[in-house]
């Protein structure tokens, strides 16, 4: 309790101390990710950034009142932004809107140039014939649509995650790729690409949306395309990272803890406000705001990973590291929309009853589907067979901003903020006071 | 009549023929949208782009029927984009999203460094004492607001038209703004700015506002914010521009002409589509449609004007040039939203009054303000003492994008565009078949 009434105080304390707190209410959540994006900004796996993010977590969760709280450091492969520029050459000279995808191959100094092949899917160009494509810079096409449930990520990413290595396959020098994104602003979508053994590393971006309109105007014209293509940044082995921990102590210290994830570092071109400031605004607020009754039963840690970005290193990390048993593991990493949805992986039924009961009056309903945390907390998950509740956010204009430049502090809604802090608390008062195991499903 | 014959031909033709075509109906105005930025793309001031529009124009005018289609050329003072950039420094690292104004001052190669001085509004900045911002950079916030008529386009602007040039004088070496316009994205908003004779021009750039943001949420935290700066372009006399005009000639060629204005030249950051590439296309599309029952009494005149965006030129040249009478001027330079009120500045109220019934059923108001048309036609309009015509589009979101390298294809509604076209055609066909004096009020 004592734990409790410190964190309730310090609540109140910083709530009205923290510089670029916006919310006249004073709202943990709010002041968490206003601060995360204000006072550290952009936080690239590996960076002088992320790591400036760390000491940063680590005095916000002490002062928030979480015990144990910890860096836990390990070494990542990671990708170092340089100089991304390329531009039309022909038919008419067009300055375009790029950024090199993570782990992309480098171009030198003064760029390569090289006549297009536009492939309008990720299909077409695995049907173009080995060696077609030699001295060329690819462009894949797609038609990528919004969703609620954001779940057009997993095919329609599969052109930025394994096209530029089918690609380099076939003899290309460069690969370009229409943003895998649903927004029309000419601001490109990052995110990492993968270049498996054996395969060549060649330079590989995203241009924005309306730059691939235009791409695929020209192609449809049937006039000739010509790039330019300057992307200097460098894959790099050996980069330090880590992993932020924090506990509130539940009543039994016997009992395994609840685990809540999120990332803290983010894609560079923004300030990673969506992806994932709001995510460990989420969990950390909802963890103190369950503490409100008096202290849960379980200990109810939080883990801000670090280095998600570029191929869940930190979810990883945790899962290798911390062998002791966990009773429930969740994850927000889907911005700051409104949750709608609560699915479950829990043998239990009255259990997650009890939690779809006390969500329901908010507005949010029961999927059939099998819940799965996020990367963050999949490794420890599958390791343990965890059971799990996703909260789902909807994600109708998640991939407007995702991996954007404008992944920044204005595009969220604090009301809605607050809204999946309130659905968190409502879990973690049921989950967190629940003194049997918390199974899995078969 | 075989002029009127020969148009309509060719309407049909070129909206099938043309490589960029979306419509499937076929459309002369979205023809002339996609064609002018897909096929030239930006088109700055003097540029070799601007040129190559004028060419496009003179060939797309002829095509599409219009008689005497001459480009007609002059010389500008342009403003030749370099490198622009900018870093916060302190009190984090982050790369700032920015452009230069047009006529900025230019930096070294190497860029210049400097502490911020924070102005809320353009009249803190006034309000500072002189040779108080030496050795600073200045940075001017300011509060502009959407609205339906972009009224507040006049007073905001100030801050980019006029802040340059105060802080300049008051010793600033280098000036910030946040963006003249109101969406939030990362794409700054560009434009003109003037540094008077006896002013010493400083390097001038506006970010984007959720960058904007991020400096004013530092300022507020009381923090010290130091900025690095480069922006190479330079101010350059005697460029080459011009406009191209044509005619669609009326059946008594004895009375002074309808003039229809419009401005071919762009900024450089998009493609121009809603600046001012949408306007040629509905001035263009609507003087042909206007000869759908046959050609009217007047000949309708369009002006594709040059290098409105750095100091209107173009209207100013045509003025000089064009000392033969005219009968009344119309623009259209506010992108491709929905015309939702039109106005007048007319003598005759009958006539008014018929122009306003004939849009009634298309939902269009009439104002009580006076038409003054727009910066292509206002030289020859003061000159001539013309009456004028203002259809007024929805100018509600046209902020969000004006200036920037968001001003692309996509962002235009073919139905909305299709509405002005419509819109345009019922006036033309009231007043190019009036056959006596169309006076302006007295």
């Amino acid at each position: 309790m004592r734990n409790h009434a410190r964190a309730l105080a310090l609540i109140a304390t910083l709530s009205v101390s923290t510089a670029y707190a916006q919310d006249p209410k004073g709202d943990v959540a709010w002041d968490l990710l206003a601060g995360l994006t204000s006072e550290v900004g952009p936080r690239m796996p590996g960076s002088e950034a992320e790591a400036r993010a760390r000491v940063w977590a680590e005095a916000r969760l002490k002062a928030l009142g979480f015990s144990k709280v910890a860096v836990e450091p390990f070494r990542i492969r990671g990708y170092v932004r340089g100089r991304d520029e390329a531009n039309l050459l022909a038919p008419i000279p067009f300055k375009l809107a790029i950024t090199a995808l993570g782990y992309s191959g480098t171009t030198p100094e003064k760029g390569i140039e090289g006549d297009v092949v536009y492939f309008p899917t990720l299909d077409a160009l695995k049907a173009a014939p080995a060696g077609s494509l030699s001295g060329k810079i690819a462009f894949i096409d797609h038609a990528m649509k919004r969703n609620q449930d954001g779940s057009g990520y997993g095919p329609y990413g599969q052109v930025r995650r394994a096209g530029p290595a089918i690609a380099s396959g076939k003899g290309a020098i460069g690969v370009v790729i229409r943003s895998i994104g649903t927004d029309s602003h000419r601001n490109p979508h990052t995110g990492g690409t993968t270049f498996p053994d054996g395969v060549k590393p060649i330079p590989a971006g995203a241009v924005s949306n309306p730059d691939a309109d235009l791409i695929a105007r020209i192609a449809r014209s049937g006039k000739a395309i010509r790039l330019s293509l300057t992307l200097t940044g460098k894959t790099t082995d050996n980069l330090p990272s880590g992993n932020v921990i924090g506990d509130l102590p539940g009543r039994d210290p016997s009992l395994p803890p609840i685990l809540l994830g999120c990332h803290l570092d983010s894609w560079d071109l923004g300030t990673g406000a969506i992806d994932d400031a709001a995510g460990c605004a989420i969990i950390t607020a909802a963890a103190l705001k369950a503490q409100e009754g008096g202290a849960p039963l379980r200990t109810i840690r939080v883990l801000w990973a670090g280095s998600e970005e570029l191929g869940g290193f930190g979810g990883k990390a945790y899962a290798e590291k911390h062998s002791e048993p966990h009773a429930l593991a969740m994850e927000s990493d889907f911005g700051a929309a409104r949750v709608w949805r609560v699915q479950f992986n829990m043998a239990d039924k009255a259990l997650s009853d009890r939690i779809a009961a006390a969500l329901s009056p908010m507005g949010i309903v029961r999927g059939s589907g099998k819940a799965d945390g996020g990367t963050d907390v999949e490794p420890v998950i599958e390791k343990q067979k965890l059971s799990v509740v996703d909260l789902n956010q909807d994600g109708t204009h998640y991939f407007d901003l995702h991996h954007t430049p404008d992944d920044t502090l204005d595009k969220v809604d604090p009301a809605e903020l607050a809204q999946n802090v309130a659905a968190w608390a409502e879990v973690l008062k049921v989950v967190a006071n629940e003194a049997g195991p918390i199974a899995a499903a078969p």
